[in-house]
């Protein structure tokens, strides 16, 4: 880490700055330039917080040279993460898996007809949503505790490992015989609910948050890997920008982009993402073609009840189309 | 709430669609133009979810008439909300406070001495964080449970209410003697929180997400009130834009807009919407002059110790240079 | 289009507002709501002015229907644009395109053996910068009147068609022999220019604007067709967002979008997009998964001189190793 | 400026890098850490390019000291710059403008009755477009050389100076009696245009870019400056965010950002900022009170004919409310 000083800084301030990092066991290098000084911070500076010395009055500015994240770096891990999700089901380093289903649980009909139409197109997990973040209160919120257990059944007659997303601490213990929690969006940053995922011995599948820079989302991980939690999975599913064509900005550059930051899977969300059911497939293919190592698509299952049709959603004919078209795309894809 | 079908919609969809609105109790006015069908919804659509209408095969676009919002709507509640948060300490309706204190509680003796300091610079409420969100999990994340403590310790010898930030539903025990609970920008949409909130009679004061509209801002605001809790405070602290000269772009024009929307009270934190010290004082000064009924600032106590000095904390006495100055515009400032 | 008005409106202005309508040749259609009165008018409302309705103080809310670009509209024009750049060098309607060379010209040598190289490797047109719009005055504006006479000379050399920017209407005469004119990003809504391209019988290359929405995009390629020239080719070359991890955040999703939206071509420029080089590639690739009608990549010759290495410039070799990723991607890209 | 390059860099590439360096009279301080090593130049880096120096493959990141604009820095010319636009009426250093006039000059008639009641109100300048910048090509396009005309009209009866739009360089002849000539946001980063306006002796009011930084803003006033015309006005007029309740978002904690960073005089416009009438008052208000040198402000004459209501115009009677308030403001406002 560089600290560049202000030009003459007031002497006690700088003791007390040079006292505070040795105590944090920092080598301090000094070089004085021609209009300021600079300190090179040798040692292990994650653990510092650029912002207290940002906000000092006589430092200028604050270079990190060393990224702010661990367990999550790959400097520190070369190889790819590979993460097991169940027995011949893993994600990362060359093993691709297509995470399909419906956004919200409604009833045991739906949820199992999905799973098996989901299956048959390829998805190696099933997802389905319990618990519904709704911006709007008098939206509704989802079956809940029910639609947990009806995922488990899902489970049961496919023999798909199942994702679902939490919402709050208090409701973990439902999620036992769940085989990846999510993290929504929404939750990228509620560090309480990271830290206690970071005591669990399960995948957790990560979403980047609607403003989050990808350094953000690694922090994140980071939250639940320092809790001794090292099988993360992330998310991209699109950012929020001023063009409303889409629903959020799909950040494709982020995958190859990440894979060089991080050992840990990628996956990424075009139904989320687009908001928009036709340009899912393209997404997928173009996910695919840049070295993403997963997706998660939204799938539903009754053309006819018209309700339900989420603009995102595929049917599953639709859904089987775009397998074919990833599949296609995976030999050539992209690799580090 | 409008609803545009497209050309030649299919029969059982648009009959689907039909029977599932009439079905909410709404009536419906057909209005068949030249290249398109209009559906006018009469009724209560504050609970329609437009989402799922927009995703119909059917339907070309939904524009909202009506907003999702009701209690927090100011059509409903013309006059505005006065918030009383302690005897003789009141917010709305022609009552304007300052919120102050520091960033963190670090100790007795600063968490008092800042509290006297700000009192007597004519400060309403005292503010100061024990739950702190950090974006790295490396960071100090505040003294917590120890932090409260000092806080009511402060509150008795100063006699100021206090405000500070809950992060978890588990911690609101903890909380019982807060004057006023603030929800941070990063839970702004962790609705499990505000669903609890809702059930307290107890000020919030919840502050705009990042990347949040003005409309999820009320929304959020419409979940806690939805709960029975209706004595909620905005806070305006900035949103994310390509921008990085400031550290968040602080949105003023929001303060009378939203003073449009709804009835509730809204403050301004200058302090996180800029990140620079010496910007508090001229944005807390346009806060005021455009109606805003409060402000919250952060200030420090200690300038000796250099590694206090938040990059935007005022010290105690330039904090009561500011308080003289938004003094001097307050009866000059805009009005509805 | 569809005109809300507001409560009992303004008889005056509701009689003027329709006067003003009929006298534009539309159709007007009311239709009296519980709550509003809408007003839906019936004809070619493509050069209606909806701020200008917007703005009236009768009027709730406007909402367009028909899209308010004509000839880029692919409603109006349901085949894929194909446009002739050279003879045997074509691009949109299944024809895909790579433009490649190196940002800046700098003399004739490096412009020439660019050019070469990029030709073996499979490159259909050559790129370089004549006019270069810089941030600073003080950086260099480029080689101007002789750079563009270069690449004429590269274009002799090696048969390829060259692109390159214009950056003020006065400077036309000098791209007399120029294959195909691009507009920059800056310039997206240099409506004076583009109207002048209009009047040109040549290949337009429009970038869009680092905050341009796509119907802004679409909305300056109508500028230029309104003038007659209706070969303009599109190029998604990244958004201005939050994110600094890259330097702009490339759009991928607009390329499917667009497709739907227009006819004419599209391409993506993977490298001013990011940034960074080493996304060239992965994102080249994905741009051809989704389905754009070619590519934009810088490349530079002289890896031994160092200050050449534009961070989002490939080397020859690079560049050829990315058509070849490429050109596998492409047999299984996305078709609409 | 700081380099600092990656470990072990190719000792030839960090030969070339300093050769060139030096090349341009800077010197160069090498202090070499433990993980990497870091160049200090020394001297003027102002015309340095460090997209240049970013993209060689030794350097790992580059940070300015020195900040890239010279003739706009405050640092070297430390008094706020006062500009004198007619006898009487000068701007910065403690004079307060407002300059207000119609949205679009459309009749004699209008154009001399506005500026009779903006000035009777207490503006200094009087504002009119007469060339248009337009999204759509059939919106209509501004009066052009007539409009000119009748503004010079204006002038005449008013006796107050005008200000009008240049969007082409080719028009500037018809500018010659135009006191002030506007840069529009969309012509921001036009730096042809840019440098021609360097070579006049007006002064130039410069609108902020939808998505410009800064420093952005102030580099492209150094073009102006740069060319020998110190008379630049900065005008801050909303940027473009994800938020769309007002058409752009009004970023005010640049007025007392940019008087830290420069000494042009900086105006701001509610109008073009907001697009909503009821919020110019209040923005008008909070701009005055941090610190602005001046107001632009939308004006219109003809409350009858509703379609001249430009959904961010004032009546002149609301404008003249406004001015009341402003001026309430202003002995109170923000002072460096």
């Amino acid at each position: 880490m560089i600290v560049i000083l202000k030009d003459n800084p007031d002497k006690r301030q700088l003791d007390n700055l040079i006292a505070w990092l040795e105590s944090m066991g920092l080598g301090i290098h000094m070089s004085e330039g021609h209009s300021s000084t600079i300190m090179g911070l040798i040692g292990d500076t994650s653990t510092v917080d650029v912002d207290l010395i940002n906000a000092l009055d006589i430092v200028e500015a604050v270079k990190r040279v060393q990224e702010p994240y661990k367990n999550a770096n790959r400097k520190f891990h070369p190889d790819d993460s590979v993460i097991k999700i169940a027995d011949g089901v893993e994600i990362g380093g060359g093993n691709f898996q297509v995470i399909a289903g419906p956004c919200s649980v409604e009833s045991e009909e739906q949820v199992c007809e999905v799973a098996m139409g989901v299956k048959a197109a390829g998805a190696g997990l099933y997802r389905g949503g319990a618990f519904k973040p709704r911006t709007s209160p008098y939206a509704f919120q989802g079956m809940r505790e029910e639609g947990i257990k009806l995922l488990l059944e899902a489970k049961e007659k496919s023999g798909l490992p199942i994702v679902t997303e939490v919402m709050d601490i208090s409701h973990l213990p439902l999620f036992e015989n769940v085989d990846v929690i999510q993290v929504g969006a929404r939750n990228m940053q509620n560090f309480e609910l990271l830290k206690e995922l970071g005591h669990l011995d399960k995948p957790i599948l990560l979403k980047r948050g609607l403003s989050s820079t990808l350094q953000e989302l690694l922090m994140s991980a980071e939250y639940i890997m320092a809790g001794g939690n090292e099988k993360v999975i992330l998310c991209e599913r699109g950012i929020r920008t001023f063009e409303t064509a889409t629903r959020n900005t799909l950040d494709l550059a982020s995958i190859p982009l990440l894979k060089t930051m991080t050992h840990l899977p990628v996956v990424v969300d075009p139904s989320h993402a687009t908001g928009i059911a036709h340009l899912v497939k393209p997404m997928a293919m173009a996910a695919a073609a840049c070295g993403a190592d997963g997706l998660m698509v939204e799938v539903h299952n009754d053309p006819a009840r018209a309700l339900c049709d989420g603009a995102q959603s595929l049917t599953p004919a639709a859904f089987a189309d775009m397998m074919d078209a990833v599949n296609a795309i995976l030999p050539h894809a992209f690799k580090r």
